[in-house]
């Protein structure tokens, strides 16, 4: 290990700066949900990138730009750094208690939407640039980022990308997009992610919406069409009832059990921080807790929608209904196998009537917990976290790693400043500074060792 | 019959000034589920009448006031017509070709919320006393006003206070709010109408929304738990599943079947109308669906709200999901019975968690197809519409009319401006100028013919 004496002592002395350089790209929004302030959120990542002295270019793509960067460094080593300037919709309004895209810091945390979902991560990463920089006046080792601004939206096109780029974006290895820590404060090593398919289901039936009076015992009605295509698709035992939906579901190993062993029980937590009344198939908590949160694949209802829904009643017969469905997937399921068998099941089951609208998908991928530079990741953490990282085999989240994984060919490590409580997709989401700075002391870490790796 | 070409002709000669008091009526907000405009819309209502030199009286409620308003006349007979100044609530917006609260006439037709249902009505009758005190100097008989600001809430306080004002509402006879012609222009005579228990089922499981990679697998989902309790009332056969739901559903008779039999057959009409893709329960039109259409009682999913509703995909378990349902219910069925089966129901079917908001019932109730005064309104039809009244036993909507029919103990009779393209309840909702008119006409007869009668 290097000396980080001075490092760190940069990056406390410099640290208001860096969190207002995240504020102002914070009070950008970037929704790609609702396609607002997308290529607006990507010149600003690309000027951020620009003052590094790194060459950075904004890619149009379908959807959202995608911003790819390089700085060559001092050794022959390459590290790419993930990240997306996407956030999620601030919906619903009512419940933050500052404006989602007027970030405020308060009591040791910085609120907005965004902030640790991913902006935060960004600009930490570009915090410890700095303080190398500062020090050295030239990278250890060459540094390049992608920032692509769909991620919240199963990051449509970053596949295609990708595939087109793969020379631009080759590396030795990669830092995810988010990490954190846990309810105990311990740094989490997160080897692999559930995939994802996003789905709508949606049913018209009539041209307009008629008075129930009139049509409720003789017209079809979409919203129960909806409710019976979804109760067919589970019932309250959890199984999803889509033939050969877990054909190729691979069950967690004798390794991943003795890792997810060691892991804390969140059992309390979740009742404690969600107001969880009890937990799905009679489990408890303990381990078998720990397995069914990420080793299960899930058909999870999003959202609703369907006539009247204000206060009050009001007697309609709604010609339109909907339904936001994500699948969760695990090895070695397929996002577009998954589609097929849901049309399929659909059909089988009389619902042809029922649009399925593909919002978007990830396959499923793990990273090696022995590769070395997962382990240079988990040990440099000791000097920052006074800890290493705990390895998790899985987490029940998704993302595009099976792009770089499988793809590109590279080792995938997380690291970052998430925690339990920052909310991230929900309202209030908040970054603590605290583990901010610890991010940024770590990831200055990861650069110069793998560098001198 | 009396001699009403005066009449006619002053209706003629005075219909814009009549229309121009519709619009004023018409652009005051009065939307009972929202609580918007209504005490300011009672307030106009009871200044129309005062107009008229009717004692008007403002009654507050715990919901909407009612007003109540006399003028006495030549006979001793007393005419009572009930209408309602509230209405629906406008949405979906975007759908209006001119703001509702803004009425325009466009092509024989005047459009805004509530020119159909109810405004148009109440202005129309009032027009007609109009005609009749221009002639003759005063009414021909006693004539009464309730107007209630609930109808369209399922008249939530109107019972209590029917029940305590009883000898105020006294009457010989009563006009209801609505009525219409048919596709053929055939002015209808609706004899019945079916009751309704207007319902919020609503499940809230967790404190806050919750990413779905996190909680999928192993969280209780809201909406999941709504999908499953609506699917256990109704299933794809239509069979409502709650115990005891059909026990008091008294079948037609044969008299009703032969009335029936003699209305139109309206299946290529709401093909047309409302893009009816094909009939409930395999039927096909004729006598069936004239018969399904009303005598049958229904489980109507009106909305249904969870989650993410907006463009695109956001990966969210929702804390809370709700869906609007209405019962509507025929002959001998009791709302508050219904209430008591569905909750004993989803109790039985593990739904404890689904929370039940009684948003209102009306009991069904129907009127003897040869009462004299219902004959009286039928024939004086004649000569405005070149035919009498067709007589409808039973129509599919709802509304207090137990109130009159078995709590006053007077006939009920309706006849009104309505026609099938009126677009109540929906987008558009318009009034055609010659059938407001003809309304008129036929009203000044009815008042004049039962005074005499």
């Amino acid at each position: 290990m290097h000396d980080y004496r001075q490092i760190d002592a940069y990056l406390q002395a410099n640290l208001e700066r860096s969190l207002d350089e995240l504020k102002r790209l914070v009070a950008q929004p970037s929704i790609s949900a609702q396609r607002i302030g997308l290529e607006e959120c990507a010149g600003m990542v690309a000027e951020m990138l620009r003052a590094r002295r790194f060459q950075a270019e904004i890619h149009p793509t379908a959807g959202a730009p995608i911003v790819v960067a390089e700085r060559r460094g001092r050794s022959q080593k390459t590290l790419l750094f993930y990240n997306h300037y996407d956030v999620q919709p601030p919906e619903p309004l009512e419940l933050w208690q500052s404006p989602p895209f007027e970030p405020q810091i308060r009591d040791g945390k910085m609120y907005g939407r965004g902030v640790s979902d991913d902006k935060g991560h960004f600009a930490a990463r570009l915090f410890a640039l700095d303080a190398l920089l500062a020090e050295e006046g030239e990278l250890p080792c060459t540094v390049k980022f992608i920032v692509e601004g769909e991620e919240e939206t199963a990051s449509a096109n970053l596949e295609t990308f990708v595939h087109q780029n793969a020379d631009r974006l080759k590396a030795d290895a990669c830092i995810w997009e988010f990490g954190g820590v846990d309810h105990t404060d311990t740094p989490m090593q997160y080897l692999g992610l559930r995939g994802i398919q996003y789905v709508e289901l949606s049913v018209e039936l009539l041209s307009t919406d008629v008075h129930s009076g009139l049509g409720g015992s003789i017209f079809p009605n979409a919203a129960w069409r909806l409710v019976w295509a979804l109760d067919s698709l589970k019932g309250p035992d959890e199984r999803i009832r889509i033939p050969g939906f877990y054909d190729d579901v691979k069950p967690p190993t004798e390794r991943d059990r003795k890792l997810m062993a060691q892991l804390p029980d969140m059992a309390q937590e979740y009742r404690e921080r969600y107001g969880v009344p009890y937990f799905l198939k009679g489990i408890q908590g303990g381990e078998e807790l720990k397995i069914e949160e990420v080793f299960s694949p899930t058909c999870t209802i999003c959202g609703l929608t369907a006539g009247y829904q204000g206060p009050g009643s009001k007697t309609v017969l709604p010609a339109r209904a909907s339904a936001k469905v994500d699948f969760r997937l695990v090895p070695d399921q397929k996002p577009t196998d998954i589609l097929t068998k849901l049309r399929a099941h659909l059909d089988a089951q009389g619902f042809s009537d029922v649009q399925i609208t593909d919002l978007g998908g990830d396959a499923p991928a793990r990273t090696d917990p022995d590769h070395p530079f997962v382990q240079l990741v988990v040990e440099t953490a000791r000097d920052v976290y006074g800890k290493p990282m705990a390895l998790v085999p899985m987490v029940g989240g998704s993302g595009p790693n099976y792009l770089f994984v499988n793809v590109l060919g590279m080792p995938v490590a997380t690291a970052g400043l998430g925690y339990p409580d920052t909310k991230a997709h929900a309202p209030n989401e908040n970054l603590r500074l605290d583990l901010y700075l610890k991010h940024a002391r770590h990831m200055a870490r990861v650069i110069r060792e793998f560098a001198a790796s």
